[in-house]
């Protein structure tokens, strides 16, 4: 059997509407690929068993930790180390490929409207 | 310490020049990020160990496999399953992530002009 390829645009076409929309496009491993789409205001969290990949596809995604902010736009990339309290957050709007092992808790166990309990794929 | 992000474009201009050039990026726990820059006819090889995930950035991939081959445009992924033989190749060339287990060697073992024995960071 052939690997299928993943069109990115054509999987951001079949999220659903609204601020936040996140579908596995794919897995490696024990590791799921995500697109993500989010604006607005990510709860403050942490995974205490993994880190994190956000690379940015359009957009602006300010990442702030407890100590700094970091702005991360389109073409650039962030790994949040395991542990690490962080919260994303966007005006405009931003789409992003979410990079972490399966099954890690979106909101790091923390109990908010925006906890998705389980990742479905898009 | 505040986690750095890190730009691709940016990556890219450090890259050596040549028709093939890797660079390790970022670390994902024990997973590895890395820009490529890849023009011509990679070898045939397999990884018995892992899948490996290329993520296009610019041009286009041939990614031939033993039954078929899949054309992997910017914008497009595909995750080469562990054991499958694959060989990419571009006339034009591409650019594009590449994201598996540190220390997985390029050529899965091949011996090849191409073999690259430790990846790099960049």
């Amino acid at each position: 059997m052939i690997p299928k390829k993943i069109n990115l645009a054509e999987k951001y076409g079949k999220l659903k509407a609204g601020d936040y929309a996140m579908g596995i496009v794919a897995k490696m491993n024990n590791y799921e690929i995500k697109v993500v789409r989010f604006k607005g205001d990510f709860v403050w969290h942490s995974h205490p068993d993994t880190d994190e990949t956000f690379i940015i596809l359009e957009g602006t995604m300010l990442m702030s930790f407890r100590d700094g902010v970091v702005e991360v736009k389109a073409g650039e990339m962030i790994v949040v180390p395991k542990g690490v309290e962080h919260k994303p957050s966007s005006v405009g709007g931003y789409k992003s490929l979410l990079i972490e092992p399966e099954d890690v808790p979106n909101t790091g166990g923390v109990q908010s409207g925006m906890a998705i309990q389980k990742g479905e794929w898009v």
